[in-house]
């Protein structure tokens, strides 16, 4: 009784359950789809992308976890348990997404691009470089990934405001909201950092006539795009336009519409894009597997838990 | 009379002759070689790499100015006068230097080198991704361009040391010093950034007998350099060999002995090398020309002036 159900998909699921096994936790741990057991077991689900309708059939289920951090793919199983939903977040994956975010916001604002491609034609010459604090950098994304990535960028100098979907209060931050203040932060945002969630509100929000309104007579000379959110948030063929009439001057992709990128898209190749496969903040197994089983402890002496998902708002 | 003098090779000197008229200093502004005017008349020099012997013959000099970090070919000239020798440091410069050590160590720790080479081949494979409180990053480097550089990769989560030539205390930090120090400090240092300045101490201090005392079997699984310091600190024969017998997995140069970097070395070429034509940190010269015309009234005032060089010890 009160046991763990696996269901993962995507993932090598034998290195997960090996994982909740090499942790002193005493649970019974299942793993779908051959060592289920009975269905009236399971209390726990703990899953990445499993199939539509799988969870529905275990009546006596208590609480779904999320491994990652997008939930999209559970929120969109109309037959998905009114349970809890909690997303998995430890303080590890938020620092990896502040390193990547800073390491490609970097990227951008220093030019390394173009040294590179300097480089490989045996070429010394120093580009002209504005400072840190004359590049506005706009990130789009609530909650505790975007307030790192906000954080580590106006420490290292940048102009950062955010943008989210309801009002937020962030000292020291400019902060844009709701539909009304989206203009005003991509007209004076250079760099576009998000970090936002598939939702129906958001899905396909980077379009071109969003990619558009960014600030391109700023310091950089252009206007920047990097998602590591969720691929459906952004209409790749916009993206492409937006490129080639250079409303954007280089977009830096971690996520994509179809994942993994197909051979034939053109984002491989494309000499303004920069590619990285979905891997700007990997679920460092060890510790969420840890940050779980704290989880059930508190839901068991009838403890909140962290990080549970409002369904209707879909983050 | 206390006329400035403008002495520079190697950047426009009428760049700079036009800054310094900008500012609304009352100043007469003198520019080498052809608008010096009476020699007795100057009792500032503004300079970056003057010829030996010329500010010799300015007998009322009373400070030299260093528009650059690196005074090495200033304290190189047997008869420079004996007047305070002041080198421009100003948050600008910092903010920049941090930048780029923090960019380069991402780069490395992030494998973003890799990323590319996946994109060029339409690869779509997630890298295995220590965290950054895995890795250990050694600064060797004094001074505010030092500290600085420690503290943003501290705030990144790096298990960060500082070595540096004399004893110093940095609350937080494991720090390390002198020759008997030096060891520890690389066996526990998987990437090394070195900002240290050219002096008799540390020319040809990177060489293969040091480079191979770094870190090789921890998280990166490999030893990486960062040079951001001075060209004459590398032994660029013996990186090549370092980097060809693995006791380093690769290097970041944006400094050289010989600069810019000939078309024949190899460095432009070789698949483990990053070069940047001496970009980490550009002086700003608006800036500096102000940082100049401050620290001239601090000195008129009989105020002390910030970052005097010891002459001595060459930093």
């Amino acid at each position: 009784m009160n046991a763990i159900l696996l269901a993962i998909t995507g993932w090598d699921p034998l290195e997960w359950d090996a994982r909740f096994r090499a942790l002193p936790s005493g649970r019974d741990i299942r793993l779908w789809p051959d060592r289920i057991g009975h269905a009236a077991d399971i209390a726990y689900a703990c899953v990445w992308k499993p199939p539509h309708g799988l969870l529905a059939q275990f009546s006596n289920l208590q609480v779904i976890f999320s491994l990652g951090a997008g939930v999209d793919a559970l929120t969109g199983d109309a037959t998905l348990p009114a349970v809890p939903l909690v997303r998995i977040v430890d303080a590890d994956l938020t620092m990896r997404m502040t390193e990547y975010v800073v390491l490609q916001v970097l990227t951008i604002h220093r030019q390394q691009r173009r040294y590179n491609a300097q480089q490989r034609q045996r070429v010394w010459r120093e580009l002209p470089q504005p400072a840190a604090c004359e590049v506005a950098v706009g990130v789009m994304g609530l909650g505790v990934l975007g307030a790192a990535a906000v954080a580590a960028l106006s420490r290292l100098g940048f102009q950062v405001a955010r943008w989210s979907r309801t009002a937020k209060r962030i000292d020291g931050v400019a902060t844009f909201h709701g539909s009304d203040g989206l203009d005003a932060f991509l007209a004076r945002s250079e760099i576009l950092v998000c970090l936002l969630p598939s939702t129906p509100a958001t899905d396909g929000l980077l379009d071109h006539a969003l990619l558009r309104k960014l600030r391109r007579d700023g310091a950089l000379g252009g206007a920047y795009l990097i998602n590591a959110g969720r691929g459906r948030l952004q209409v790749e063929a916009d993206i492409l336009a937006a490129l080639d009439d250079e409303k954007l001057a280089g977009a830096t992709l971690d996520v994509f519409a179809t994942e993994p990128l197909p051979e034939t898209s053109p984002f491989w190749t494309h000499p303004k894009v920069t590619v990285t496969p979905h891997a700007a903040a990997a679920s460092v197994p060890s510790a969420l597997v840890a940050n779980v089983l704290r989880q059930i402890g508190h839901f068991e002496r009838g403890e909140p838990m962290d990080n549970v998902i409002d369904r209707v708002a879909g983050y």
